[in-house]
Order: structure tokens, then C-alpha cells, then sequence
């Protein structure tokens, strides 16, 4: 139940850095690698000659050769070469759309011939000096829309994340949700709050006092399939909030990309790019360090959630006005499905004949 | 397969001790915690809101507050508030019929209203100063009759428990079942022979001496729907034996309350109950360490026996004189099932208009 | 889909050493146990009584006592006694082929009326002083076939085992596989060329020039229905090969015994028979050690060719010259199967009644 035929987020430069990466993404069995001139390549984890996964073997000369018996797999899913074997005649196996681009590998795991590497969201702070950026990627078993309602209802914060980022105010402030085409944004502004523990390192990091009152956002921004990018941030109070000059705030955007791997379980990559002190590495790695400890907190809920909707298949779940970020979002994602559902049928004339 | 409309024991007081505890029964997920008053409770474990378990979250003025988006749940099902939102019109979920009593709490999970106290079985040791206790819990993946089975025949002692309470002995002397109601008595007297480790301590503890001549006896009393009470002890031999003065024997009840989780495992309350130096908690502390050591030693047994009759589903077991026990309380359990399935069906003369 | 009338390597003598052992083969849990006389026995893992696995027991005077409540079962499947029973007319439990041989204990899963010991391979290396023997025992989850081709394929060293046996001249020479009535044979002889860590160790062992250029080979013989016994060797060059004089070589037998434990688990016996320095235990023990290591990187590709090819059930495989072996040796398993099936069926003639 995840969209197909749609750019996803497959694995970061560094998981394929002199060695090939088996991954499951929509049930697709994968492998990445670097194949000629270093550009990265997809193909089907499972070769042709006895079907050992292709990951397990290494990259020579661009070539994918399998651990097994040695067979050469090129980056086009033709057996290039195999000791002591003509190959001409080898079946091939399938390749997957693949880009390397703004830090991540992209894969498009549906119909090739639809692919477009255009339609890969523009990361305007992945290109610019301006910004710095620091993620991970957490292995979580659950259906990935669970984990864009977490994302589009920050009024979990305060429970989850009651020692860091989560205060009482977040659930004070009715967020507002709208839909802009495919684009789902939930807004919630707080004023004259004091700024909790996250949020006062952010302020010390951007040498501001973190004693004193401030204004807070959440902009929570949804694009299909399922990309979220939460602009998060403090500006000292009655400094114009999200609109206060850089000097005076501490921002950021809260960066997830969430790849369906099965039906139950996902690879969330998730970070955080800011654009103050982007030349400051230890600062980048101390946030990562404690995005990473907050963003582990959800693990545990997402999981057994699962387990429990797994167990109550027939239960109705509430849509409050903290949820429309999600409601809508998956909304977005049932058309999407739909559509490529509708594609895959033969045109109702033809039927009719 | 295991009667629903019944008392088990779900849980100790400790393990709800400023926490929810969340805890599978009879396949229902539930969650204890102490609500208003201090008096505890049981609900659902599920967040109508989004499905989260409810025992992740924590409680705050006898409210049960999920840990996911902060909805309070009360005792009787009924979300009681929730931060901005008007709750008025959320859906309830299930309450389960709890009772704190005897040391323990009890749960009935199934039809509610047949739910009645007076019938949680009465425990005249757990009352009464004269009497000490000491017990644990044990996870176990087996049907529960297969403990029960276990607890009504004590030959197995012998062979799992042949270093501590086994003696050959106990093999030879001939048990007695009877039933008497929904009751079955299983026993077996033994006269004139050696100790055996466990019993030696016991006669140490009571200051008699231990190298003398005892006999011995076991009495097990099955009770629906699962519990299993066994008086134990040795007297110095031709003193009277079970009629004995007690300062010529040691003596106590093992005390065995087994609850279904699903059909293939168990939570096992184990303990022993005595009325010889009460006031002596670390001889309370030493004989509970001494049974929690000798009963983790049928937990393989029990286990690989379990796998064993799913592998052979069809296959007919013995029925032996020592499988009395059992054999006529799996007949009790299986009138008490028939009895609530046919309470569930529409009475035969309303199907035949 | 295995052959069940036929003899497999259960166990090694060592694993019944004065305690019963639990084993499942072709999907039949059995228990080994030395009987009367200290003669192997082998019987359902099942006690009669209430189902326990009798291997969680232990033996005395040559019968298996139950560890549960002490029944005691003969080898020939009749229980003989049980404390305060009597026996007599308790179900007997299947009672399997067993025979004691070539330092291996062998069973016959299928129709004990069909088994003869004198199908029993002939182990000549096992029997003779002028050899000595060293192996052990993985629990491999894959198809039992997928070893065999693994071992029928030996171009998978050059991969698999790069760093010790292992070589790009076993790739580049062509085997050459042959069919005799039910033995696949598959050859592979290299001139000239430098040995492989491992082949300069046994030179080295055999008080051989280890850095001189040697001749090589690998005769692989599968017999049904699994056993794959190596002819393997290096002499040095042009001193006639696989037939130079036992001073200029160094030589000896891989032994592999496939018994499959489920349809997609093995326990696989494999060893290193040599007919150089026999006595020498220390050589045996560290031929054993490296010859355990190399094997233990068969594993993971074997596992996870398994995972791949039941993910992809209706993929076709590639069958090479080198995966003639395999191929052969699968052509007569499904030929004895087959025929295993037959017998079960009633004949045309009485069906056409």
C-alpha cells in the first residue's frame, strides 16, 4: 500500500562507499553500487546464475561480481562476463531508476519508463554553503503513513520527547493544516514561552541568551510520497517569530525521508539543516548526536502501535484537528495509489468488447 | 480454549506500583493501573485516538495519560480530557472487571455483567497473621492445562526435581483423585522414609531434626478455573503425619495460579504459604529463592512437551492413575467452556420458528 | 523433497556419549541413545505417556528413562517400565533404522522394512590405520541440494574462499562431469601453478617444498542421497598429478555427509580424511580447525541464496558446464523420489478394477 512509480530515498553516499548495499524497498529487493565512472547503479539482488544475493559479492571496475561463483554484473542487468562462460545468451535482470543527488541515493522502484529524474524534490539547503546538514537512519517496523502522522501532530512531543523538545504549550496551540495540490503544510505558532532544553542549546549554539522568552513554529510540510519537512525554530520574543531576523532566532528544518520497506517496517532517514554556523562540524555533530537520542524515542510507540492495528484491524481511529496533517496527507497518497492502480488495468472499451 | 467468564489473577500489586502495566490475558490486551483512589483498574490497551498501547504512557491523578498524544483515559473506559480538544464524543473502550484481594489483582475477562466478587476463591493464609508468603511469576509458552496437569501429578518430581524435593518414593505410594463438585483432590501420603533436601531445610527452619524418619504427604486441590493449591509437608514419622502437632511436623501450601495469555502460554503465579515462624522474612525470602529454583526447572519440560503435541496434533495421550488429577480437571474446564458457548448461541427454540 | 528409504549420517558417536540426543532428520524428531549392550538405538522423541521429548531424559541399563515422570523406554520402541505402572499394554513408538559404522552413526527415516546396513556406504579411509579422519557439524538453514551443488561446483573457492583455497586457475580450468549408474563424478585438474595457502600448509605438513609450482586437482564423487566425497590434491609439477608417488604430493579426501532436517535445514558433516602422517593428532586437530573455518564461509551465502530463491520461487537457474555435477546428481534424487512415490501408490492394475 505505498505509491510505486515515485522517487524515494534508497541510502546515503556512504552505505555504498567501495562495497554494494543489498536493501528491500517496496518489497523490491535491491542492490546498490558504483558501476562506471563511479555513478551509482540498481539492479535486481539476485543472480542469475544460481540466485545468491549480488550483495554480498564486490564492485570491480564498475562491474557488480557476485560472491558466489564470480559471475560480472553490469549497472544495465547484463551479465558482462563470467569465467569461463560465453554470457551472450545469460537472461537479464532489472534494473531500478537510480540518482545520486542532493546527499542521497534516489531509487524509483515502479515502471522504469516513467521515471523522471526531475521529479526529485529540489533540496535547496543541500546545495548551498549557507546551510549545513547532519542525519542518520533508523530500521523501524512499521507502515510508513504511521510515521507521517507522527510527523504532520508534533503535539507528541511533549509526551515523547518531554525532556527535550515537547512542552505543555504545543498542546495549547490549535495547529492549522492546508493542502496546496499535492503539498500538505500543519502551522503552529506559540508566543512568549520559555524555550525548552533543545531549543535553549540551539540559542547558546547561535550565541543568543536561552533565559529568556521566545516565539516559537512548527511548519510541517508534506510532499508524496512521503517526505516531510518540518521548519522548526525559537526567535527571542515579540522579534517577529518565524519572520525575526537571523540574528535574533535559532532555525532549522527538520528533514525525513521515509522509504517503505515492507508493509510494516521502514527506513527513516531523518536530519536536521540549518542555516547558522554551517562551517561549525562539531556543532553539526552535536545536534545530530541529540536529534538522533529524541528521534529514537518514537521507535517504541511506532512499533507497538503497529502491533496493536495489527491486532484491531477493524478499528475506526480518531481524526482530530491535531490529525488533519496526516489525514490529509494519506488522502494524497490514496490517490496516488489509486491512480497507478487505475493505469495498471486495461481501459474499460477494450473490456467491453 | 479456556473459560472467560472467571477470575485469574492478572497481576501483583507491585507491578502496577506507579506504573500502568500492560498484560495479554486470555488473548485480551489489557492494561492495570490504579486509578482514583488508589483503586485499580483495567481497560483496553489501546488508545482510541491513534491505537498506541496505553501502557506505554504513565498515570497522573488516578487518569491513565497516553504516552503517545497525551489523551486521559478514566477507570471506567471513557476518555476523561485531552489538551485542546473536546472529548465529549470520543469513543469508549473496554473495561474489564478488576478486584485487588488477597495479595493479588483479578481480572475477569469476559461478559462483564456476570462478574461477581464474592467468587474470587478464598485465601484464609493471605489473611491472617499467622501465616507468611512468598511467590513469583514465571512466562511460560504452554496451554495452561498442561500445568495443570504438572501440579496434579507430583510424580514428576522425582525426575525434574530429583535433587531438591524428588524422591523415588513419591513414584510408589499410589495417588487418591477425587471430585467433589467442581473440585478434584488429588493425594498421596508416604510413611517412614528419608527427607529430601528441600524438606530437610524446611525441618531445619521449624528446629526439628532433619536426619530422622518423616512422613510425607501431598494433597492438590484443582479449583476452575486454573488455580491449583497443594498442601505439602513431613512430620517426624508416627507422630500422626498430616494430623501431626505442629511441633512435630513442617508444613505449607504450595500455592499455583496459572492464566492464560493465549492459547499456548501462560503467566505462572507461583508461591508457597506457611504458618510456621511468620515473622521470619528471610526464611521467607530463602524458601521463595529455593522454590523459584525448583519450579524454573519444568519450564523446558513444559515448553518442549508443548511443541512436541503441535507437531502430533492427533495423537492420544495416557491416562494413567497419577493423570487422574488432571484428567478430571480438564473434564471440570470443559463443562465450564461448553457451558459459556452455549450461553452465547440463540436458544434452540428461536432457531426453529 | 528428500529421499526417505535410504541411509543418512544422524549423528558422530561423540553426541550420544552416555546422553541421549534430540535430532529432527527428513522432518521426524528423533531421539539416539545407546540401548542394550551399548548398542545404538534410535525412537520417536516422543514419551507415550504425556508427550514429553524423551531426549530432555537420560539413560540407565540401556534403556531411555523419560525426564518428565520416569517412563522407561526400550530400544525397540516398547515402554519396558514406568514406577507404580503397569506397562503392558501402553502404544509402542515408532523405532527407526540405526547402525554404528564408519564412526558415524547412520539412519533410515523411511520404511524400516526396507533398510539393509549393507547399503551403508563403504568408507575404505575410515577403516584402514594408514589413514586418519577429522571433522564436524553445521546446522545450515538451506535446501539440502543447495550444498550438494555448492560441492559439486568448486569454482565457488575462487569466491567463497579467496583467501585459502581458493584461486583464479580453478575458474579458468573446465571440469568435466560424468554419470556412472547412480554416481555423478565432476573433475578439474590444474598444471602448473602456484598452491593456494591451504595446499602449501598440507605440503608443508607433508614435508614438501610449499613454494615450488604444483599440479592440482579435484575429483568431486556424489553418491545419493547426499553424500559428496573430494578427491583433492597437489603435487608437485610434472610429477604426474593426481597419480604422482605419495613423496611428491600431498592429498587427501573431503568428506561431506548432507542430511536434510526440515525441506529447508541441514546438519552437514563435513571432515578431511588423509592418508599422510596419520598419527599425527596435532595436524589432524589444525587440518580440522582451517578446513572448519573455510567452511564456515559457505554459510551465509547458502542461507541467503536460500532466502533469495524462496522469495523467487518461479525463477528459472542457469545450468553450466559447471553446474553439470548438481544437475546430474538432482536428475537421480528426483529419480529415487519418484520412485519412493510410486511404491506408496496402489497399482494401475487394481485402481483400473
Amino acid at each position: 500500500m505505498y505509491p510505486k512509480n515515485t522517487w524515494y530515498v534508497a541510502c546515503t553516499p556512504d552505505e555504498i562507499d567501495g562495497r554494494p548495499l543489498g536493501r528491500r524497498i517496496c518489497n523490491e529487493s535491491i542492490v546498490f553500487f558504483r558501476g562506471d565512472n563511479d555513478r551509482v547503479a540498481a539492479v535486481e539482488d539476485f543472480c542469475p546464475h544460481r540466485g545468491a544475493p549480488l550483495s554480498l559479492g564486490f564492485v570491480r571496475d564498475g562491474q557488480l561480481v557476485c560472491g558466489y561463483h564470480g559471475l560480472e554484473m553490469g549497472c544495465d542487468g547484463k551479465c558482462s562476463s563470467m569465467p569461463g562462460q560465453r554470457v551472450r545468451g545469460f537472461p537479464a535482470i532489472r534494473t531500478y531508476p537510480v540518482v545520486e543527488r542532493h546527499g542521497f541515493i534516489w531509487v524509483w522502484p515502479g515502471e522504469a519508463d516513467k521515471a523522471d529524474p526531475a521529479d526529485i524534490p529540489h533540496l535547496h539547503w543541500a546545495e548551498s554553503d549557507d546551510w549545513a546538514y547532519g542525519g542518520g537512519l533508523y530500521h523501524i517496523q512499521c507502515d510508513y503513513r504511521l510515521m507521517i502522522d507522527n510527523l504532520m501532530d508534533l503535539t507528541h512531543e511533549t509526551y515523547v520527547h518531554a525532556s527535550s523538545i515537547g512542552q505543555k504549550e504545543i498542546d495549547e496551540a490549535a495547529p492549522e493544516t492546508k493542502v496546496n495540490g499535492q503539498e500538505v503544510t500543519t502551522s503552529r505558532h506559540m508566543y512568549d514561552i520559555p524555550a525548552p532544553p533543545f531549543w535553549q542549546n540551539a540559542l547558546r549554539g547561535n550565541d543568543l541568551d536561552p533565559d529568556v522568552p521566545v516565539d516559537r513554529w512548527q511548519i510541517c510540510r508534506f510532499t508524496p510520497p512521503s517526505h516531510v519537512m518540518i521548519e522548526v525554530g525559537v526567535a527571542h520574543a515579540g522579534k517577529g517569530g518565524y519572520d525575526a531576523a537571523p540574528e535574533d532566532k535559532a532555525a532549522s528544518i527538520v528533514v525525513d525521508f521515509i522509504t517503505p520497506e515492507t508493509d510494516t517496517s521502514i527506513w527513516y532517514f531523518w536530519g536536521m539543516a540549518r542555516n547558522f554556523k554551517p562551517q561549525d562540524e562539531a556543532l553539526t555533530e552535536s545536534i545530530r548526536e541529540g536529534q538522533g537520542k529524541i528521534f529514537s524515542e518514537d521507535l517504541e510507540v511506532l512499533e507497538r502501535q503497529q502491533l496493536n492495528l495489527l491486532q484491531h484491524p477493524q478499528r475506526k481511529l480518531l481524526k482530530l484537528n491535531i490529525d488533519a496533517g496526516g489525514v490529509q496527507a494519506r488522502k494524497i497518497i490514496d490517490r496516488l495509489i489509486d491512480q497507478e492502480r487505475a493505469a495498471d488495468r486495461p481501459p474499460e472499451t477494450s473490456r467491453a468488447v
